[in-house]
């Protein structure tokens, strides 16, 4: 009988997540039923949103969740044929028996690298570009502070910020990326928040204050923010890293906004169809041009999930946090 | 020479103000310079803005910041004559030489009770009004929460939203100002925050969710809201009357504004230009008619100033708190 590796839940992480929270465990796969498929993974995304998922009661004993890339090995549903790739929700597990209901078919573009098509152009690009032109309202000239800068999504925020002609501060865990921000992605400034409180060295490379905050951590970068808010500046809520830790501080500086008219919202990347036009056809051509470059960390083996979960946490990856399970080209 | 009493800061108030925290001192009154007038205070406003006022370190000493209506006695100015009435941003004290310049003139409408027709038609009413109508895009039928609602600003925001055709619920500190919310101003239900926690009685009295929550107090307020805000819901925020204290604990729960696309916008009545006729249209049909009913708790005497500030902290307040420093009626 098939077999599948999974990486399962083995009990509620409390603040950062710990090897010992998770197992790699081999069951056995079923034949399959009219209408399934049986998926082989190539590339399992390893994400923050994941973070809470796995906070949830519910959650203990299951697979861990997660969305990937994957080929069809065998098929018993009408349209979809062996070798097919396919992006699913199907969690962290190397194999997998899947209804065609819940697939999505995907298309190689050789012209561009694999994580570039999947992510850059898929929800992460989306996530970083609707998040400024939409959530943000993003003009030239703004000046723009992007936390999390050397992750998926901060990335490539930064650069478009760039590319839209705004000053660009990014903020990431160690002065190695935080060097990197400036010299790889081009953004005028950089702060290492492990090494200085955020709130000094913020204001320091923000002298003209901040009208646009993307917001990937939340907790002490966004209490850094708020008093360094310019009148009727837009905070867009990405994500709040800082924030899965089970013993959190909780944010003070609230009340800014009332003085400074600020707007606060938090959005996914399903919130931006009206814009999914002009979002194609301008990194298209800022990814073929090369003026826009999209960073990966990609472990190999679904042995190692956990450990790249967990890195997400620890300041590990720079750009998307991936598992190769399969190390075939497609 | 003439004196005035003036209620002075000595020294920097560590969370609630205290008594100790002031002094009325009597100051002589120097001669009128050209341009100037005499003012006579009547009623002067004791607001939560003042608070972070007076904890600056500048605020040492000085007259405790404050706006009022007053009389003037004796003018060097043009077309500003004895007995006219005017509102000012003198501070809390009982005479002053002030420039015309800052000041506006009133005409009193003696249909309307004084203070209705300066606070409920004025900058109050228009917090509440454009709070919800405007940056809350309230509509009928919506699930509205509003927090300190036996306040200046709350207990109109709460009527408001009942004539608006929307379910509301309001908080107040005590069991009574509880029950009279909902007896008084009509409110659907209303919980007491001092007998137990906010976010339980909050979730049980809003059973499908909150579509606007019109914020006064942030806190553990914001923290019981913002769980139960539905998608796309928002939060207007007024005030955050608990942040004021020193040892304020911090907001926990913001990373729910990712999950329920939450938007939070601060505002100041001076954001609503354009709503000022409907809103003065409005307000007026709905206070000469006695839809809408204008609360106060006026002390009298400027001795009285700490007092009512410190009792706006303390929960002393029904409505608008305001000193009545001269008896005449106007």
């Amino acid at each position: 009988m098939e077999t599948t590796k999974e990486v399962r839940l083995l009990r509620r992480p409390t603040g950062i997540p710990n090897p010992s929270d998770f197992e790699i465990r081999e069951s056995p796969l079923p034949p399959l039923d009219d209408g399934e498929v049986r998926l082989r993974s190539i590339l399992l995304s390893v994400d923050p949103y994941l973070r809470p998922l796995i906070g949830k009661a519910e959650a203990i004993g299951q697979i861990v969740p997660g969305s990937g890339l994957a080929q069809i090995e065998e098929s018993r549903a009408k349209g979809f044929r062996e070798g097919d790739l396919v992006r699913h929700f199907g969690g962290l597990r190397d194999k997998m028996n899947m209804p065609v209901a819940g697939l999505t078919r995907f298309s190689r573009r050789p012209e561009l690298s694999l994580t570039t098509q999947l992510h850059a152009l898929g929800g992460i690009g989306l996530c970083a570009y609707g998040g400024l032109i939409g959530t943000g309202q993003l003009k030239a000239g703004h000046q723009v502070f992007v936390s999390a800068a050397a992750g998926a999504v901060g990335s490539l925020a930064v650069q478009i910020a760039k590319l839209k002609g705004c000053y660009v501060v990014g903020s990431a865990s160690t002065p190695e990326k935080s060097d990197w921000i400036v010299r790889e992605l081009g953004a005028d400034r950089s702060i290492s928040y492990r090494s200085q409180p955020v709130a000094e060295s913020l204001k320091a490379a923000m002298p003209k204050g901040i009208d646009l905050y993307f917001d990937n951590v939340g907790g002490d970068h966004l209490d850094a923010a708020l008093p360094l808010m310019n009148q009727f500046g837009r905070i867009a809520v990405c994500g709040m890293i800082s924030s899965y830790a089970d013993d959190k501080p909780g944010v003070k500086n609230l009340a800014e906004i009332i003085y400074r008219r600020v707007n606060i919202q938090g959005f996914g990347f399903t919130d931006f169809d009206e814009l999914q036009v002009p979002f194609e056809r301008e990194m298209s051509q800022w990814i073929t041009s090369g003026q826009l470059k999209f960073f990966d960390t990609v472990l190999g083996g679904i042995e190692r999930a956990p450990e790249a979960l967990i890195g997400l946490f620890t300041g590990r990856n720079i750009g998307k946090m991936l598992i190769q399970v399969s190390n075939e080209t497609v």
